[in-house]
């Protein structure tokens, strides 16, 4: 199938109206994705390998007799999200493994194409989940009592979706069976547009994290509490909100309150506790904690963190070599292949270009041409790997 | 039964577990409730009618051959409310009817006791929905459309109820069955507190209104977009909240951002919009205005309005002087009360002393004394009136 009679496939999946992705872990979007890579797999005769995180692996050759150069990316979305982060990393790599296969390569070692299980962290609140839980750097007793928005456990959401909590846990023969990873994604960012380049190669995955800040007050009545008399805590979230981008100026940091929680959200309400999560990225980790440190009074809880990801320099210069010298870029995205990086599996990622330079959203784009160059340079540097 | 054990009968009904209460019209929990109404009317062998709009009436007596008196309120609740706004109307209507059973009065006219529906507006955002609906203040079309926070229409949701949405429109026959209205209310403020009061009597209710506030940005990745790129209309939220302060303060007024909806409300992901809601309330309509004027920049769409409401002051003659001249008392709060007085029905409002002065929040609350001198004083009330 062609890459656009596969991109269709994947279109409707939890599309909203407007456009945008509402995709979450463990739900009917996700299991329909799950479904379409199940297939996928079998269509081209691969095994399909689930791990203790449900992460799915589709093997061509057997990665127990010898490790194997996988790829892929993910299904899930942020809520609102655009068509390409994560979809467009897995769906060339089965269109790269399609194009090794018609130019006859013999590979030497397996190839696995791996779809990482709720990456965004979108209803459970922890990025890279399936990647962070196989690695062990997320416990899986905390990973059970995540709660989504609705109060629903991770521990829930699993067995709903007919698996067993109990299995999760780092999964060292997951792991073992990877000798390298190599991750294909849109570019969040517009570097390739001003280079002029439909490819770029990944040199390092900023240091991140995620904080929550719980801001109280008292529950009253709009109505008829005097202005004197109130705690209200909207007003500490204004000047919390004016703070971070003040403090993200300062130190030449990325930082964004994207997401609210009112108590209880009413009209007529003062709200008992407004809750603020955080999200903190610079090139250098002083940035990061300069940030954190001007927002101390907040108390600002840590969610999760990702210390800074140096790519393999190795892998990195095989991928240049098979792309003739394609532009290196930083990013402060997030992704399982930093997961893997972190964990000691050398690790590379390709980056698409994005004309919007948008992510995240909508209006995130890639031009098919870019897709087909991506799945190009992709099927090159495994072939270099695989034989 | 006793007040307390009517009390305790209504008590669990939509309790979470800090207490706080979740009655939202026309849900399992408003059906519980208005079971417990049917019941309760059936018990004292009044005849229950609904009218188009859905609210309960419970009459002694034949309103249509005579006019009657009304008391009574509603049963539902904001997010994370208390047990007393709405319910110690109702329940206490019920009760100072048992009391003028008791003490063999025959009433001259009929008695009826109202549960409206949808006072607080808390799930379609509309307050005073069922009152409004039935006097034509809220146009039936327009109410049929509004949207809880999970999409559902109140046309939907009638039908879930089991009720014809056809039905919403004005009715006359329903209002011409009221001579003359009292409501009993838990006080929303520390007045009687101060005087030492367990009772006191409405003068006029303040105007008051809901606005809705769009702010809009445009949805990017919180990892990846530059500060200088960035359109994030969570920084137009933190200046709007600080402005409605500032305004309120300027003008005397009550101004409250009380609920918020971020879209798509992600911790990685800038918004494409902020909504707001705002609630401005004073003694003065001019005062509400000048907060308004303050915010013009943020074109406030607004959702409600309810005039200055000046209750009857030849009822609330009878009402001093049936109570000895208790303190007289105006309030921020909107009541159904006060939409029934803009409809030229003689009204009058009984407050009983909240200890805390809080209201729409667990803290809500009243001494069981000051309960039954509400109930006793209401029966004076409606003694005066119906012989």
């Amino acid at each position: 199938m062609t890459f656009a009679g596969t991109w269709s496939e994947l279109a409707p999946v939890g599309r909203a109206t407007d456009g945008g992705y509402r995709r979450f872990a463990w739900t009917r979007e996700d299991h329909t994705l799950r479904e379409w890579f199940a297939g996928s797999a079998a269509a081209r005769g691969l095994d399909l390998v689930t791990d203790r995180a449900g992460n799915q692996w589709a093997w061509w050759g057997d990665p127990d007799a010898t490790p194997g150069v996988v790829t892929g990316s993910h299904l899930d979305s942020v809520p609102g999200g655009g068509a390409f982060d994560g979809p467009l990393g897995v769906v060339s790599g089965f269109a790269a493994l399609d194009l090794l296969r018609e130019r006859g390569v013999t590979p030497a070692r397996p190839l696995g194409i791996v779809n990482f299980v709720d990456e965004e962290g979108a209803r459970f609140g922890v990025a890279c989940a399936g990647s962070r839980l196989i690695t062990g750097v997320l416990d899986a007793d905390r990973a059970r009592a995540l709660r989504d928005a609705d109060g629903v456990t991770m521990a829930d959401a699993l067995t709903a979706a007919g698996r067993d909590p109990a299995e999760l846990g780092p999964d060292a023969q997951a792991l073992r069976r990877i000798s390298a990873f190599v991750e294909l994604h849109v570019e969040q960012g517009r570097a390739l547009v001003h280079t002029g380049d439909a490819v770029g190669v990944g040199r390092m995955i900023w240091p991140h994290g995620r904080w929550r800040v719980e801001l109280r007050g008292e529950a009253n009545h709009a109505g008829t509490t005097p202005l004197a008399d109130r705690r209200d805590p909207m007003l500490d979230l204004a000047a919390l909100i004016a703070q971070v981008r003040r403090a993200a100026e300062d130190a030449g940091a990325l930082a964004t309150v994207g997401k609210l929680r009112v108590d209880p959200n009413g009209v007529n309400a003062i709200p008992s506790q407004v809750t603020a999560w955080l999200d903190v990225r610079a090139s250098e980790e002083t940035a990061v904690r300069a940030v954190l440190a001007s927002l101390a009074a907040y108390a600002p809880q840590e969610e999760s963190w990702t210390p800074v990801t140096v790519l393999d320099a190795d892998l990195a210069d095989v991928v240049a070599g098979a792309l003739d010298d394609p532009p290196r870029l930083g990013t402060g995205a997030g992704h399982d292949a930093g997961i893997l990086a972190a964990a000691g599996i050398p690790t590379a990622m390709l980056f698409v270009r994005n004309p919007s330079g948008i992510s995240h959203a909508p209006a995130e784009d890639a031009d098919e041409a870019d897709c087909l160059a991506g799945i190009d340079a992709l099927a090159a540097v495994l072939g270099r790997l695989l034989t």
